[in-house]
């Protein structure tokens, strides 16, 4: 059976891994984000080190941090392009793999990898059309409509949207350097300790914030309902870790939605349409290996 | 050349033509919606008519009012669902055209039926990603993903989702009776004429009411983009018929995203990427003939 190489690059770690499958992973390795150079040059010889001890690579696939350039047909292709991370501008990260190991590089972003996993072994088996979303750091969303992978004109930028702010429950401004109160600066992991003072893990579950949490997901989760019509809503991210969150999100996004679709996954059914990742901790790499099993 | 027919079945007329394309409509007629059997059976007997006089039809197209059963392999595909239009509750659309016309019958949402006129012959051509809104009676969108029509767990309901409002500056409650004030409740034709008393039409182009409602359609534009992504957005509906909004609606948006988003098309070239209609008013039976022609 054919080998894969996946790359999750983010923002604070490269997770790589050789294999197959959730049921088969052969090697893994985190790999700090530091330059491009060092990062990149790592990740490089796990995989050639893994070759050498497991044989050949048919593919590799690299989920990666944003933005990125995802049309095949431009000269910056592959590349992670404006991102405001230091050092990382309008690097060639598809070129340097494909260079270095000389085998078909599958590309594209963090969230559109995990959905990919989720597709393949995981929450969204057999449908054609959802979206996977993770809070955490950021807020993000990719997914699959009519059987392929969300891009357009770029690619979705699900945390950067405004939602309705009652300034009397919720005085916090919120933290999006863009936008302020956009959705990410509401409602991402560095928003709720910005707004109460201790990190996300920190705060009791019975602490207001996360009604206040589930409130702003219902309502960004509702209007994704109303344009794209997923058959499912996948949330991964540190925050979801919170898996009392769930049940409340439920219960917000009917009240907001208040029966207008009249579907039985929105009605009946909520608790098994918008449900956690099956893949977990894993989803992103396993991701990274659909994008390369896709390639 | 294949003669195709095309209903626009909407809630105050349904409009029925036959032809191959905008420049080559060979006979049309307006029919008022007033019961099932009523409009079906005149909208019957004027393809039965053109029929004995054009030849026979190869298909027929029909862009629909909703919400609709979209999916084929469920037992009411083509069926008007659960409409509050007095009797047309559970009406088996595209079952009565069928077995009367004996031809295949292509069946969407009236802004998928648009959106495909706007891809074959309009605003959206060589686009594979891109929405279409009409502002009218009430807010709806559809549209083309990955180059198939818009459908997911039902279709879109582009119109339904929460926006920020600050009752200071608009102190009108929203007129949608299932959410008060989504963005059809605050920006639909009916909203605009309950917040100012008087029909949107008659309002002067420099009324505050345009700059306001710029200033929803700004905001839900900006959740699409953030959301699908779309290569183009097409605004259509009696609404839009206001051409002055149009520059408002690109201002405003450019300011919502305050360019996070690095696109040229958002950035230099936003008046080419948020457009009228190119087929106007016949945007929608042209869309149901280009229903009929994907059939
Ligand atoms: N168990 C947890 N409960 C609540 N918040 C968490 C938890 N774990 C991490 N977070 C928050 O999630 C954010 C990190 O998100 P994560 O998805 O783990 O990483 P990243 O987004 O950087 O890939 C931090 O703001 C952190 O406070
Ligand atoms: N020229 C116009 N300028 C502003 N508003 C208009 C104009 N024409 C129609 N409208 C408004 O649009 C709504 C009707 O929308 P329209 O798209 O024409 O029909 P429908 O949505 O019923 O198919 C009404 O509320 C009407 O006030
Ligand atoms: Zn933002
Ligand atoms: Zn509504």
């Amino acid at each position: 059976m054919a080998l894969w190489g996946g790359i999750e690059a983010g923002g604070t770690k490269f997770v790589c891994a050789v294999g197959t499958g959730p049921d088969d992973i052969r090697a893994m390795e985190r790999i700090p984000t530091t330059t491009p150079e060092a990062t990149i040059g790592e990740a490089l010889a796990f995989f050639q080190a893994q070759r050498r001890q497991l044989g050949p690579l048919s593919a590799l696939g690299i989920a990666s941090f944003g933005p990125v350039e995802l049309h095949p047909e431009s000269p910056k292709y592959g590349f992670i392009t404006s991102t405001a991370k230091p050092g990382w501008r309008d690097t060639d990260m598809l070129g340097a793999f494909r260079r270095a190991l000389d085998i078909p590089v599958g590309f594209d972003t963090d969230v559109n990898g995990a959905a990919l996993g989720e597709y393949h072994w995981g929450a969204a088996q057999g449908l054609d059309t959802f979206i996977y979303l993770t809070v955490g750091t950021g807020i993000g969303g990719g997914g699959l409509i009519n059987g392929r992978l969300m891009h357009g004109m770029l690619h979705p930028e699900m945390g950067h949207f405004r939602l309705p702010r009652d300034p009397r429950t919720d005085p916090f401004p919120g933290g999006c350097p863009f936008h302020g109160d956009c959705f990410e600066g509401l409602a991402s992991g560095p928003a709720m300790e910005k707004r109460w003072g201790q990190r996300a893990e920190s705060l009791p579950a019975e602490h207001p914030a996360w009604a206040l949490e589930a409130h702003y997901i219902a309502l960004a989760l509702s209007s994704y309902i109303c344009t794209v019509s997923p058959q499912r809503i996948i949330l991964g991210g540190g925050v979801m870790a919170q898996r009392h969150l769930f049940p409340l999100v439920h219960a917000g996004v009917r009240q907001v939605l208040n029966d207008y679709i009249q579907a039985p996954a929105l009605t009946e059914h909520i608790a098994s349409y918008i449900v956690p990742p099956t893949l977990g901790e894993r989803a992103g790499v396993l991701g990274a290996l659909a994008l390369a099993r896709a390639t």
